[in-house]
């Protein structure tokens, strides 16, 4: 397979960048179009790599691309989870290049190179590489197991139509085991596989004074300013040491055993090298807990967005009439978003004096989820990476969402093999995302291993 | 002169929507060429009423139109202030017609019409009036005294070129009282005549934490968010009676007295209708004071726009890198703007917490003035009222900021007198912007009353 790989080396590549081409945002209702167009770029390519019966499976909101291999109903099957939307690429003067013209260039981490691009590594480059491990099994005849792909739209956005699609498709998706990569690898030479996610609650709030923009000089002092009011409630939603000071909302919270916070100390972190790549004087976050625990085992509260006022060059002396902000929460195994959503919401309320009214609206959620080390599949996953980097993998709780994981277990009974080999200096969500070149390629051949390994510890 | 102003209302009129209909907004750039061309047409309209060397003086930033008129040198001289650049009018999906299109229509407050445009009454309309009066006095051979006009085009982003110009031509400039009409009346009913100005500091604060923006799963709960901070440190700019928390932010306050105090609680004010034109359920500020009080006598502290992180449609769960706001505090006599903008910055870098960075920018400022009630100019402006309007005016401290009137205090050594004709709910600087036809007739009659009055005392 590796030598199928080499030969093919440019051709993969030239794919996944005119994927990347393609700006599927699928928060942006303007750019419906590439969406779609993105979801017929799939299905083409995974028609092409040998998958049979591709479809695009129309939902309320953006199609999702089904397609599967049978080549043996006695044999185990593998259904594979991607998603071609990406996140908005603003702000774009952040960008030293387009974010939808990959360019390839080398960085400290990458040395041979990395793809620029948004999508590059969350989740097109990431999904496609799937593709391409099918592709090399089944032209060099080691395709050991049954394939279904789903390649979803909506990811960033929620993923509410596919919860409905898998509800509704549960024969269809019938499968043993569900292989994802949307995830990150510890790094490259300490390679990782995430066994823990955290699930979220995302809230948007409107806060409004009076009921017109007024001039600060007339009538400031006088009336409560929604910017100021909204600052003043968002403070308070933490204390000094950075607890959330939501009531309730550690209830549920899972406390992690002594000896698991013991194996993610030996982690290899440097606060100082941390601080440096992000260029701050401190690191900052709830007491009691290392920066590590903070960002994977603990969960936040986090302003993704703020907005109010004029905001435009210049200055206007205005006293706005509303104050808006974008919050949302990272939840940890045992916490329910349903339940987090409405205790943020009711408690927002609750903090709002008299001089203002609160609007609170829950965007999407997702529960958080946990795969066992000692699973089939993390223990083939951790084989395939022994073979391909020839080094243990180690187990990591990751601080990002992926709502589905939990979905999955719960429609369709099956666990989730987190296969991730993205990086977290890879600026997913953030200006000048990119992925690397070896990563994508090893990560391709990793896939192809991870077949092997599971379908014989399976057997 | 009254028959003269019925004879000629409608070109009167169509003259103010000519203007009115220039976008002249000097806070962004892009409406450049617009300005310029409200000072052209300035000028042409300064001429035709009869103004003799009318020029458009040129200055770093937007030119100044002056004109004069003298008739004998041994008679005094009005020096006429106003300006013809107008507050940008976002957020333009609140109003009911385009801001630059004027349209005239009934309201409860104005039952005979009200021009409504961005400028209407600040201060296009209000400065209007003065070339009108002098038409009118000057075809009806009743100019009893010499005029002087200058009409800037940056008053409303803090008349940096004016006070060099200012400075460069106080010979030009020689004159006995200045006249602006850029204030309010308190009513219809019961008009008032501005004896206060608030001075004003405005500042743009950034708040700096990761280098770049972080995607919140990966690093949230480590690092500090930005947003966040900037609400903790803008929540903390007052206590819980509303008290601003700058060190010796209130040191050189003026004290009114509670002979003052008492005359200010004697102008008609009704709290329940205030809170209902505003629909708001409270009124909010500062403890010990009334609403009056806090509008007008007493220093504030207004956020008057933030932004930060994502702001589009839908939800990106991001850990953005900076947070911005742009921040006012309204002064009153004694104050110093250049002192409180280095308080403030001071303070502000101060409460910065280790894991940010905080840079804070000075926009323009200005500084409070007081008209003294019995003064000569005063005396003139309250018996025209009397005259045309068949009532005393009261009194009246305004929250409002003229930067330029202590500056001709200082430069000029003239006093000056604010004879405005507004109502502070015409919605200067927000949305639906308008100014009473009554109000813009009865004004050109006051004012052209207000000449006869004023040299009368003088002489």
């Amino acid at each position: 397979m590796k030598a199928y790989i080499e030969e093919n080396k440019q051709r993969f590549l030239d794919e996944l960048l005119d994927l990347l081409r393609i700006p599927s945002i699928s928060a942006d209702s303007q750019y419906k179009d590439d969406v779609n167009k993105t979801a017929d770029f799939v299905k083409q390519k995974l028609k092409d790599a040998g998958v049979d019966n591709v479809e695009i499976c129309p939902t309320a909101g953006y199609p999702i691309v089904y397609g599967e291999k049978i080549i043996d109903t006695s044999l185990p099957t593998v259904l594979v989870y991607g998603h071609y939307d990406v996140q908005p690429p603003d702000p774009l003067e952040l960008w030293d290049s387009p974010a939808f013209e990959p360019v390839i260039k080398k960085t400290k981490i990458h040395p041979e190179g990395a793809i620029f691009a948004r999508g590059a590594c969350d989740d097109k480059g990431q999904m496609y590489m799937h593709v391409k491990a099918f592709e090399t099994m089944l032209k060099n005849d080691v395709l050991p197991c049954n394939v279904k792909f789903m390649i979803e739209g909506e990811e960033e956005v929620g993923s509410d139509n596919l919860g409905i699609f898998v509800a509704n498709n549960k024969e269809k998706l019938k499968a043993d085991i569900i292989l994802i990569s949307d995830t990150s690898t510890y790094s490259m030479e300490v390679p990782s596989i995430t066994t823990g996610l955290r699930g979220l609650s995302y809230m948007e709030v409107e806060v409004t004074g009076p009921n017109r923009d007024l001039h600060s000089g007339t009538y400031g002092g006088g009336v409560a300013n929604p910017i100021h009011t909204l600052c003043t409630m968002i403070d308070s939603l933490k204390d000094d040491n950075n607890y959330i000071t939501i009531p309730g909302f550690y209830d549920d919270v899972e406390e992690v055993s002594a000896d698991e916070r013991t194996q993610m100390a030996k982690i290899p972190f440097s606060e100082v090298e941390y601080c440096a790549d992000l260029d701050i004087d401190a690191v900052e976050g709830e007491a009691g807990f290392s920066t590590l625990e903070r960002t994977s085992i603990r969960p936040t509260l986090d302003v993704n967005g703020i907005w109010g006022g004029y905001t435009g060059e210049g200055a206007k002396t205005v006293l706005p009439s509303k104050a808006y902000a974008k919050i949302s929460m990272r939840l940890v195994p045992n916490q329910s978003s349903e339940k987090i959503s409405k205790l943020f919401e009711d408690h927002f309320k609750a903090i709002a004096p008299k001089s203002v009214r609160v609007k609170v609206t829950p965007h999407h959620g997702g529960e958080p989820a946990v795969t066992p080390t000692d699973s089939v599949g993390y223990r083939a996953a951790s084989k395939a990476f022994e073979k391909i980097w020839g080094k243990t993998p180690i187990p990591k709780r990751e601080g990002g969402s992926i709502p589905i994981v939990a979905l999955f277990e719960e429609e369709l009974g099956l666990k989730t093999v987190l296969l991730g080999f993205g990086l977290d200096s890879d600026s997913i969500h953030s200006p000048n995302e990119h992925y690397g070149i070896v990563n994508y390629f090893k990560g391709i051949e990793t896939i192809a291993e991870f077949y092997q390994q599971y379908v014989a510890l399976v057997k």
